[in-house]
Order: C-alpha cells, then structure tokens, then sequence
C-alpha cells in the first residue's frame, strides 16, 4: 500500500497524536478544552477546495463564502455548543477579481450575521492555481450540555432531525445539468446553503435522555458506522423510515436514481444524528414537535453488538451496495 | 482597479468586520479573547500553499510540518502567549505517497515537542493539484502580560531579537542554486527552520518597560510600518546597526546580493520586533543579555510624528528602495 485513504489517514494521526485526558482530540465533531467548571471550548476546522468540494464554474462566490461558515457551524452544533469565533484563511490566484472577493466575504458576512458569528482573524495568501478556504470556528459550551458520539447505549434509538439526501440530489442536478425549476432549486440549495439548525443541537444537547450525537457530513452510512465504532455498539437502521423529502422522492423515480444512494452515501446532509435512550424517546419526540413545528425522524436502534451497520427493510436484513461519497473527484 | 494585493484585502476585511470592543480581531499578530480575570485566549492561524510559499521539490515534507507549527507558534510568542492546542487542515493530491505523509507529520510532531503542544484536530482532505497547509494555534497569557502593536510611545527604543535577514538568505541559496556547504546549509536552515524563542517573547511580555511587540514575518520594512501605523509614530532605523549574522555578510560580499534588501525586506525571520521605553532600555537590555547569553539589537526609535518608517546611515536620512517580500511567485 502506498496511498492513504482519508480515515487511514486519520486513523494514523490518531495513534501518533492521542489525547491527554482532560481534552477531547481528534475523533469527534469538535475538540473539546475545559475552561472553567461552567465552560468548555470548542474548536473546530473544516477545509473546502476547488475541484475536489466545489467548482468554481458551479458555486457562486457568496455560496462559497457561505457554506465554508455553515459546514463549521455543524460541528459545533453537533456537539451541542454556541458556535462563536471565525477565523478564514483564503488562498486564491493572483489574478481573482475584487468582485469575486467582495461577493465572497458577503457569504462569509451572511453565515456571520445568520449564526451570530464574529470574524476575528485568519490568513489571506495566493495560491498558484486553485482556490483554498479553511474556517477554524470556536464555540462554547456548559461541560453538563456536551454530547459525544461515543455514548451510545444498547437500547436506544436512533433520529435524525431532518431530511437527508437533498443535498447529494442538488449535486446530481448539477452534475447531470439537469433543468433547473423550481424544485431543481430546492435540492440545489440543500447542497449549496447547508442549514444546520443550532437551536435544535442545543436543545437535544439539554435533553439527558439524548445520549449520542454528531452531525451528517460524509453521508449516514459513514458517519453512523463511526458512531457505531465509537460507542462499541450496533447500529440498526430500517431503510423505510429514512426521511426523504417529496422532492427528492419525485427526482428518484423521473431520473432513475437510487435514492438509498442518495440518502446514505450523498454526503452533505448537516443535520443531526442522535440516539435518544428508549424510556425518553416519546418524551423528547413530543417536547421536539411542540417547541420547532416538525417531527424528528426515528430511522432505527443502538444494539449490543459487534460495532457494525445493519440496514433492515421491514425488519428483516438487507446487504447494501453503496458507493462512497467522493465529492466532485 | 481589478485586483488587489494582500494588504488591500486585509485592509478591505478590517472595515467590513469592526471588532466588538472586548476582543482583539483583524490586525495584531493573533486574536486575543477575554476568557477570565487571569487569563485571555490567543489564536491564530497561518496557511503554507505549494508554489507560494513553498517547492515541493525543494522543501523536505518533515521541513514543511515543522515550518507550519513555528510559523504559527511565532505569533502567539509574539503577543507574549504560551502556544499549547494545534489544529492541521491539510488537502493533498490524491496520489500522496504514505511516506510523504509520515514524513509531514513527524515535522508536525517535532514542532509539537519542541514547543509542548498538542495537535487536537483539524482537517485532511483531497486536494486536486497542490498542497495546502493550514495551521490553527490557540495559546493562553495572562491578560496584564499581553503585548500588542499599537503600544509604541514617542522616544521608545527599538529592538529586534535576533538577526535577520538568513531565512532570505538561504532562499537565496535556494533559488541561484548555490553548492551547499556548511555556511549555505545554515542559511537554509534559517529558511526551513524557524526558530521563535517563546522563552524570551514571554520573558519580554512580562516587562513593563516593554511597549509595542510583534513577530517579524513579512520583512522588518513591512511590518515596522505596521508597527508605525498602528502606533501612530515615527519609526527610525539605523541602517549601521541593523543586526546580520557573519555568513549572511560573507555571502552578500561573495554574491553580490544587496545585504538591506535581504534584512529589511526578505521575511520569515520570525523573530521579535519590539519597543522598550527609554528610562528601561540599559535594564532590560542588561537584564536580557544575563538571562539568555545573547544580546538584543537596538536598530532606531519610535518618534510623534506621521506613521512612517525613515532609515538613516550614521543618523543621515536615506530613502530605500526595496522590491517587496514576494515567497516564491
């Protein structure tokens, strides 16, 4: 073997950087420092890069800017925490336009502005050819509030709080220029305005029945078999729960797509998965609907086991062949 | 007007993100954020992009690691902080040879050691062509212990910690393709290597005769006028005792390179760049050549009058003319 795929990679800086007690280092949504009894720091850093996580003939410059904020923001809300502090760092050719620079920062301001977000640094550089960008975002969070994806318990069940798959078909769309309507619209929004909603984490993350949780960025299957690992727990989900959107469901069925595909490998959902123990979940299911005016989703169980994924349709075992989420490589 | 240069943008970012007055933002060496009575949060973040900051051909990947962190630690020494939580974000082409990763991240892990951190996160993903590295630093000082820019008064004298200009040097070296001997290799090394001391950054901070501190990263010219502008004083700087090492001398005889515009305009000498009242001046500098064996250099004065930087030879006035700091473009 002489290439790395990216969880090697991170399974490597694992083993060569492990984590002093008292913090949480790589692995989770976010690192996690102990300030004072009442507050823990959360810190976190996501990359986007042309060619590989947008086009730059596709995305416009303000969704750029834009989506860079809402990707850190999911992970800070994932765990539960008040996202703070923004620092940018940008790499773009020598000969990128003042507009195309303004438009940027004016998606960089509305995620700000959205999110209640202050920018207070980062590193302005050229690149040769490609166009870099880097947010590291801080958070705060109560240390009581704090939800890991390792505490997963036999038993509980298993949600998420949103639709998933819209944003890989706006990709779809994109990639098979595909009409762009009123409805195209909506799918291309999912993936080009990610909408983490922090209200909902930082409510789930006040519930003491929500036991795990992390937000969905590579797509439910990878990030599920994670929470699975971390938790040393099996993972059930039942294939006809998974929450799709009308629309999606309508672009599956015109344009052939696999819609499994779609929901647990498009990647790029930004919403929340969290396991609830069995005795709240009615509670916390009720509690939800009345306080933000939609239902969360249960899409399946935690069970003692091998850390594994088992999808099952209408209860009985299903073997998936998915591919993996891979951006626009 | 189509395009800008660094300062523009950064100048641009500083009007369309005021900073909330209980926190430090845009335009000092970090952010600084209030966190207790004892204690402010520092963070910084500095980016390395192949074919701007560095050849991939010409920098070993252990070299690069260890450049990332001390570029990064240079700043939060540079404000008098204790650097400690390191987050990587780092997109590489897909056919990155596993060799070339562990060799990257034993630099991360040498800068690691050297400098007590810890790497607690970040970011590792595909990059279509080129490297890009991303460093995020969090450190922590004492609040009365912080030393900003914008602190430099009217008769202050004017110091710089160690020699400057080898890091420009051995770029030098680098580029005319110069046999690499003894002398040459410790030019290289200034280029590959930095070095900030944060033992005398933090002993520094720690002074009150101390004024106004930043780290020297883009050239003494630039960032002296930074110094001046946000002091609102007069900079003045005796050409005669700017501080360069013998073999720098040595080479700028042998090669005919112009030995000003190394020192003042090469940058990467991250060291210090600071301001000492002048009732403290002989204390602080007797005080510091007894606890680290080394002398200061005192290069000039901070005068009232017009931000600005004003050289002089032998106390006569001298206007430069030095061709800006330019990486590898």
């Amino acid at each position: 073997m002489i290439i790395w795929n990216e969880q090697q990679f991170v399974d490597y800086l694992m083993k060569q950087f492990p984590t002093a007690k008292n913090v949480t280092g790589i692995g989770d949504d976010c690192a996690v420092i102990p300030l004072t009894q009442d507050q823990s720091l959360l810190m976190t850093t996501d990359a986007l890069i042309e060619g590989v996580h947008f086009l730059k003939e596709e995305i416009s410059p303000q969704e750029l800017g834009y989506k860079a904020v809402a990707v850190n923001v999911s992970d800070i809300h994932a765990m539960g925490g008040e996202p703070k502090y923004v620092f940018l760092s940008l790499a773009v050719p020598h000969n990128t336009k003042i507009s195309w620079l303004k438009e940027f920062i004016q998606g960089i301001q509305r995620g700000c502005m959205k999110w209640d977000l202050q920018l207070l640094g980062g590193d302005t550089v050229g690149s040769k050819r490609d166009v870099f960008v880097n947010i590291a975002l801080l958070g705060f969070c109560h240390p009581a509030h704090l939800k890991f994806r390792d505490a997963a318990k036999d038993g509980d069940h298993l949600y998420v709080n949103h639709w998933i798959g819209d944003a890989a078909g706006g990709l779809k769309v994109l990639q098979e220029n595909i009409f762009k309507d009123e409805e195209a619209q909506y799918l291309m929004d999912a993936h080009f305005k990610p909408d983490p909603q922090i209200k909902e984490g930082q409510w789930l993350a006040m519930q003491s029945g929500v036991h795990a949780m992390m937000d969905l960025s590579d797509g439910l299957d990878v990030d599920l078999k994670r929470m699975a690992k971390a938790s040393s727990c099996e993972a059930e989900v039942e294939l006809t729960k998974l929450p799709i959107s009308e629309t999606l469901s309508y672009f599956c069925i015109q344009h052939k797509w696999d819609v499994n595909q779609l929901a647990l490998a498009g990647g790029e959902d930004y919403c929340l998965l969290f396991t609830v123990s069995k005795d709240s979940a009615e509670h916390i299911e009720k509690q939800f609907l009345e306080k933000f005016g939609h239902p969360l989703h249960p899409i399946g169980q935690m069970k003692k086991g091998k850390p594994h994924l088992q999808y099952v349709k209408n209860g009985k075992k299903i073997d998936l062949k998915l591919k993996p989420f891979e951006h626009f490589q």
